[in-house]
């Protein structure tokens, strides 16, 4: 008789090729929208509109791209990072089609890369993790770095892998939706006037709202994503007897109080790099600035925005990144570079 | 390069006869009934169950009519009510036609009145409001007045516009639903066995239960409608640190609450004045206690029930609205006039 | 004129042989869905997957067991137990078939028992209730025991007449879900790979992982089932100014946790025997484990577990039921016994 439950692969478990079919396989339906717009404050017109979906030329109505993401990032905690120190990175983050109610997620991950630590405790754990729908089509991919424990320190050190990893997704590489097209959008309906032309790069935009967390709506997310980390869920998880909030959580309330200057950056074509810089709990107050990095002209009526997006504990109006020793100023959550897709 | 943010506007950004169409459209879907249902107690059959609303004569299943009121209205927020000292009414406010999951509301407003306060750092704005599906019929609209702050005291005060609005809206103008016929219906299933004649003008009902409200279940409420008042949200928004409860939530509590006694009133025709009298916070616990105002007989098998709905903070089993001076008791928290439909 | 609030039955308006037919019909939705994935960390294949539940040989997607036990349980709550001192028992719980999206469930109950106790201040009431969903087909069915304050203790004592009850759902009495079919189950996509024939009785499984309570969550779930006590919801109703935790939900909460462990264990098929300890409080952090006590082959492909399913407040261990003098040890909430289909 061996033990029955899960307790997580270390990083002795781990070896460079290794394929893992994650569980549990998952169909978005309309609840998940609901939900999202219950607990992240968004208002981007294609997610909550159908008839506005439809206006763009999307056959069905999809619902947000972080629901996808984060779906599809939450099957692989408990095999990749459930005893995680740390999740260190994402890269070349892509998302080939919209996610509509009714698709049926699964991910699998290839391990990727692969280095101990000097301390002999724990290493990093490159994976490359892809999403499929229920008729074996890619949803999204992307690759993610994390520290994870030792089971035993005295397992031997594997031989290091490092991939090499974009620093970020090339505009030609980005998938645009079957079918979109932003020749007949409607502005006043999704509530700016902004087209690509009209942000230039270096611009800053400070997304000016600001919500408090609780710690009700960051578990409930959480939990929708079946992300079964406990430091989450449990106050006798963590020594200080906080929970921590899941560091999509700050991403995806970013993202929804970006619609206050963004409300054009319609979809989300990739993500390029992301940080979560310092940890958030219930009771901070959270608000975001946005920095434009890039742009491109995918169709004549399709560009995109690549855009730094920046979550922080109190609002900073001086929207200061780093400090004059390149590290991140106080309060700063999440660094998170991206592209949109908006019209041109 | 100028802001990409949206402060809202001021007083003196209005203008009488001005039209504003309202960002986003929202698609409705079983998800906010679930959600409605998780937020508020209710147990009204016809929203409840898709076979007692056919049972009655109505060809898809409506969702709860403050689901459409509340998503409605929230599109007007940003552009109406951003910069609002204070929401100080509602009237003419009448449901067309019961809005159904994948029904898609948009909102528009014109502006039909404007007196500057005598401070001349504010001013009262009248505007009525018209939410549209997919298919550009009228689902509901209603007129309302909100002070708002001028962004400059020294602008010069427009003309006083005073709109002529009705104290209540006439029985006879009442929309019924297409089809509804409560001539089979089944008073077991829906609770209680009142009909229109077993209540008597000038009846109170106390709904005896309380609930004591919480910051996560209001944000969620409020967040679902894309209502996007900082106040409801943010902490730091207000100098006592309280989130302000969304009035809203306050009503679609009390008319929940308002089951237990007045279960048969299934269906909301007209919403003729409301007043939010005092703020409510999270740890308050809500009561509600409700007067018969009127009545009508529409069909030989629908009436009408027109019903003061009060919320209190605390119970008030003295059902008293007003004291000797006429102002409104300490406790009282929304003084809302509505008709409903009820079997005859 | 007479009072138009309901009060609630007490001990002496029941008779046996009386059947009631509770209010109010409700209609299952995937927000139901996804609401009951947002408040318990559940990842059961067949509710979470379409495509999975469509592989084992279902023809639509059911929704949790659960979400149908708590609806056609809260129907009973406003006739059965509003004036109820405590929920004794459950017995014979059968599940007939999967509740899917777009079923509606009535519930009726039928007095099969009474008993007043000798204070002659309350007394327990036996119910059998019976869900059917709109086709008049039976969904669930169950008995309950529940002790009831008598309105008057001068009232006279009735006939006291105490059902037999089977200690447990005898095997052969499940009721397999029309198509079920284990041969090609997807282990891997599942999550674990235990079958049938790798439990053994007597085996007991820590499930691990903890959840901390909040206030909000187990208010929005405890709505959703529409169940009216009071005390889960007014902190006004109890001295102690907490609010009582709905019993269902740590049912909810200890099966979802005991998905690490019993992640195959996917379809509830009885509930034979259930106790709520002791009251759970916001706050309280929640583990559970699970004892198998029997086991069953159903089909070729299709076996039963029939599991003891313990939530504690605090995680034990050593699970340990019952000290030396068979009392509940400290710390345990709940102790159900129920029936699951497994994979042989």
């Amino acid at each position: 008789m061996t033990s029955k439950t899960w307790a997580g692969n270390f990083f002795e478990d781990f070896t460079v090729g290794q394929v893992i079919e994650h569980a549990t396989p998952r169909t978005v339906t309309e609840g998940d929208r609901a939900l999202y717009g219950a607990i992240y404050p968004t208002r981007f017109a294609v997610p909550s509109s159908a008839a506005f979906a439809a206006s763009v030329g999307l056959r069905q109505h999809p619902v947000e791209d972080l629901i996808a993401f984060h779906i599809a990032f939450g099957k692989t905690v408990p095999d990749i990072s459930l005893n995680a120190v740390a999740n260190l990175g994402y890269a070349e983050c892509r998302f080939h089609q919209p996610v509509v109610p009714g698709d049926t997620l699964a991910t699998r991950s290839e391990v990727i890369g692969l280095k101990q630590n000097s301390n002999g405790r724990s290493g990093v754990v490159y994976v490359r993790s892809t999403a499929t729908n229920q008729r074996g089509e890619v949803a999204l991919e992307w690759a993610r770095w994390v520290m994870v424990h030792k089971r035993d320190a005295d397992a031997p050190a594997p031989e290091t892998v490092i991939p090499t990893l974009a620093p970020a997704v090339a505009a030609e590489d980005l998938v645009l939706p079957t079918g979109l097209d932003f020749s007949s959008y409607d502005f006043a309906a999704a509530g700016e006037p902004h087209r690509l032309g009209d942000y230039e790069v270096g611009e800053k935009i400070d997304h000016v709202d600001g919500v408090t967390l609780t710690d009700a709506e960051h578990m409930m997310a959480t939990r929708l994503w079946q992300n079964t980390a406990k430091v989450h869920f449990n106050t006798e998880a963590r020594p200080d007897g906080n929970r921590l909030v899941y560091g999509g959580h700050v991403i995806s309330l970013a993202r929804a109080l970006s619609f206050n200057g963004l409300a054009n950056a319609q979809i989300i074509g990739a993500i390029n790099a992301g940080s979560h810089v310092a940890p958030a709990f219930g009771g901070d107050t959270v608000y975001a600035w946005s920095e434009v990095l890039d742009q491109a002209e995918l169709t004549p009526s399709v560009g995109a925005l690549r855009l730094r997006l920046v979550a922080t504990k109190g609002r900073d109006e001086s929207m200061t990144l780093r400090d004059e020793e390149d590290r991140y100023t106080a309060g700063v959550l999440l660094d998170l570079d991206y592209w949109a897709f908006i019209p041109r």
